[in-house]
């Protein structure tokens, strides 16, 4: 028994205790929770009960986005020890899975993941979790930034599959959090300019913050003229990452990528969009997709240790774990000036 | 002037002399047209007056599928000498452009291309050429399979696009002449298997008769099941190209298509098509698109003269130039056994 | 304890029983062994007792090319039955390292690989094996042609690494057994013609009888100049498959390749080569180097299977395993028509 | 005739009159020249008389690196206009040629190169050149720095041959102008750490001023020994860049990188070098070579206009075209703590 933050069913959370496994494996670590953040799915849970297939039937432990500090080693654990500090890809494969074996382990069909029915998230003292998904911070990489890891590893999943090329003109459209981590990791791996468009100025004015993201407000200005004036009125964005969902964007994405370019698709729309697969020939764009992330912590933790991305101006506030049930009420309330929430675990003092 | 297979307007078809450009740059090789296929866009200019934005406002000669003889060359033309059999890229691009530097010349905004208004087509006895898009074609390949290699290349750029490896399991939705295109060229570029679907049995039946094609009548049989019993449930075909055009197979696509695998939208769909981004990302799949072809030209005839695909079958008719109007109206009656109907110019004897 | 072919020390061979580790995991299944070829590392091993830094100091059982049955499945084995014909990987690897996390899992330091000191290897009636690296053959493919799997799947790793283009002109130096599997793998990966050059004339002949692969006898022609009269003086092969492991031939694969084309080291040269990085330079090729193979079994299975490649012929002969001494004299004497000999285990009949 | 830096032979320079062609065609574009680099190359011929193949038979103007402002434009320039401040590719390729349609012109055949025998150089008031390989300079992009882009574009053309990925490890042996050019393009490129080695602490000490690139003394540390400690003694560098032409170093570079790593040849040794293709295969590494640079320079410098990369540190003095000699003489001693030395025509000033 171990006392977590629990989804007892839609819109009713409470902080109590569960039975949740705690045995150790000779491969895997026990972690100490130090801080969790809170993901938009954690919040659609505790809001609408799903997303898409995944129904929350049963009580839920929250929370996949967690860094802490290893408490004890499997027998075969080899790359980690006690004291480590660490943070963990809430994802695990099965290690021999045909999938796994190409690399792509994130597509795994047998993949459990934190938090998402039936599997319980990290919200909670202590976790057990495999050696080889668990990660090590460097020194200079708080445990705030540590639990950031996983939504940034998905803009550094969105950038490693667009292949970014130094000197790129990349656009993002969208600047929710998984916008600007998109922005952030864009940037990082060698755009030279990352245009970031959306409607909402106080989230704009967030990533204009940082050199080399130029926000465009779509109220304003049309994501078009601006690249044009960039690079042409014949060429295009190299790389264009949709990162709203909103299905009226994919029109602006294909006429923004320039004859050649690149569109990843990392927003999840609710619902089928109309897409112009002609217009998508006539450029012969390449088109990638996201799904979560693979091989990519080790890169997310080195641009976060060597300054690269300082994302330590996106927690917007921090929470004791025995005021989970306000984070989620804060977060539910969706302010534009927030980009991430998170909540400290017991004990667990701020570095 | 020259005489030529000329469309006055939609629907009306003659043949007569026309004013044609005839002078010779040093760069430029003369050419005497020998054999000339017929295209679904030659088709379609006849019988509705425009493609998209492409509208035939004017007298404008057909055709952009020929092979022939190169009778004169330019001063400043090393690789081709007078009485070399070759054939032709209908497009041409500017050579210094940003596109064309970047060796993606089939996506310079600037090309022009046989047959697409206001730019002449080759249905007449000679054209002038620009050398480097003119290629000989090897002895043992006739000129009514050089006259294939253009339909072809669009097989051939897919299948390079698709990046296909060895052993690969591909999926063909479609089994009009660019669907039969680019099954042949997948199974040439190292496909293991490649399964075609579509609803006409006769051209299924064509499809059929290459070994290692496997043909899927979709009112019989479910793709999705096909590929199952080949790969297992719970994986996918490693490539699937999308070569009908109706928006109803887009969501096929997807179910047949494996995790980490890819999809190549080769059929133009008449308008947007309702797009599951979703289900294209929870398999990670990256997506390629075809326009024309760049640089493949020598990759297809290599794979004729090779004997890896045999094209000859599939020149369902060879008409006389003066029976050039018949042809259009044979192939605008869309005999599901036509895959490809061919037009000899006088003269020209059957090589 | 077990039957076994063991090479006691250098150059003893003996068939005794040794102890063999024998339990069944849960993720294994135990293979009857029906055949095994004998690979040129094995006779090494014999006639020297070392291969660089793996040295024979206690009797080991030879054998890494191996077929055979099913005949007992581990409790969470989903992908394989009982009965099922199958051959395996030989190497084998920690699923959870950082390579194996990666997709390469043949670089995965910690591998262990059949017959490579002090791994025992497969001459011996039954094993037990990871069914993660143990794949099922299709009814068409024989025993014999399930132990070429091993040998072939090192061609198509190499075609795989060169990431072959359809239609490409392909050259492969060096025709002994992986010269010879290269040049098939690149065949049926999508080039249009592959060469290959050697000394021998029983070899190039053998490799002759392929239509695709063009012999070329170094005594008598120089590649160089076949390739310029294949594709012009001043071009070159898109891809050089460097399989001799000859010290000379290293120069010859820089003046062979094309301006911006591929070399692919599959051969092993005994001491370093001098090689000339300034004319590698000159043509800004890109050059890969092949060990072992990873997740390319199930696509050499796939080609053998569909009729693309023929391995059939190149079985030159098969022993009885009490006649496993001999096949390894023969082995040694190095005939070169002898591509490959194998060793049939006691009760398997012939299919 | 025009003014120009001329060599007349092995260790002779003139300032004088000498006859060039001014003719303009229609796709050129004629530069006042600002400011020239002088490279190791233009020393070399000054030094020796010859580099390689290419022989100083002919006086000869010197200067490849160029920055400077258009004067006059071709008929059919659209890209360009008088005024633009510009930097130019010195090599001109036949666009039309086999490598320059498939985008890399750089390894045509048929390219001339400013100050390669017998073409001459810029280091002379004005020039005529191809207006589609002139590129504008931003206006926060100094002409100093856009004398810089040409040394620095073959650090591009390195990073973008390497296909870093973001936050790579990687390491550049030898700190020359090249070596840094590298190191500043692959950390631009999104690597978390450039580790750089050399014996000359003078060099290291300008490397080391630049955040997130390491300097390695090779005289006090091994650089195995460093990457072990920041990536595990099992692992290696994701990328190591070859930089320094020394044959000593190679084996370093396949010690140093990781399993499943590549490898890029930037330094060019002055013969062949002993090559451990064993060692390379062991890791199955891809190694990449790098000759010039191709469709880099916008890539160039957006990264130098966007801040990333800060080249002005690296003009270590800049010299009046007056001075031209005592510009040559003092690069010819090569003095550790020079990395660029520039020459400012007459009537430039300097911004």
């Amino acid at each position: 028994m171990a006392e977590a933050l629990v989804l007892e069913r839609q819109g009713v959370l409470s902080i109590r205790d569960i039975d949740l496994p705690q045995e150790l494996g000779p491969d895997d670590v026990r972690i100490r929770i130090h801080t969790v953040g809170i993901c938009g799915s954690d919040v659609h849970y505790y809001t609408h009960g799903r997303i898409g297939p995944f129904v929350v039937n049963d009580p839920m432990v929250l929370g996949h986005e967690a860094a802490g500090t290893v408490i004890e080693t499997g027998s075969r654990v080899r790359n980690l020890k006690i004291g480590d500090r660490v943070c963990m890809e809430p994802g695990i494969p099965d290690p021999i899975s045909r999938a796994s074996r190409m690399g792509i382990y994130n597509v795994d069909p047998a993949v459990t993941f934190w938090a998402t029915p039936p599997v319980h998230g990290c919200l909670t003292p202590t976790v057990v979790h495999p050696a080889a998904f668990t990660y090590r911070l460097p020194d200079n990489v708080s445990f705030g930034e540590g639990a950031m890891v996983e939504p940034f590893a998905i803009g550094v999943q969105a950038a490693v599959k667009a292949a970014i090329k130094p000197g790129d003109t990349c656009l993002v459209t969208g600047c929710g959090p998984i916008g600007l981590m998109t922005a952030l990791a864009a940037l990082a791996s060698g755009a030279g300019v990352v245009f970031i468009s959306d409607l909402a100025a106080p989230k704009l004015e967030i990533a204009g913050r940082y050199d080399g993201i130029e926000p465009i407000n779509v109220r304003d200005e049309n994501p078009r003229d601006i690249i044009s004036r960039h690079v042409g009125a014949d060429w295009g964005a190299d790389v264009v990452f949709e990162a709203s969902g909103f299905a009226g964007a994919y029109d602006d994405v294909l006429s923004c990528v320039r004859p050649g370019g690149t569109v990843v698709f990392v927003g999840m729309p609710v619902e089928k969009v109309p897409f112009d697969i002609v217009a998508a020939q006539a450029k012969e764009i390449r088109m990638e997709t996201v799904f979560r992330y693979a091989n990519v912590y080790e890169r997310a933790i080195a641009l976060i240790a060597s300054g690269k991305v300082d994302l330590k101006p996106l927690i917007s506030e921090t929470f004791a774990f025995t005021q989970g049930g306000a984070a989620f009420e804060r977060a539910a309330s969706a302010r534009p000036t927030d980009v991430k929430l998170q909540v400290m675990m017991p004990g667990a003092t701020r570095t």
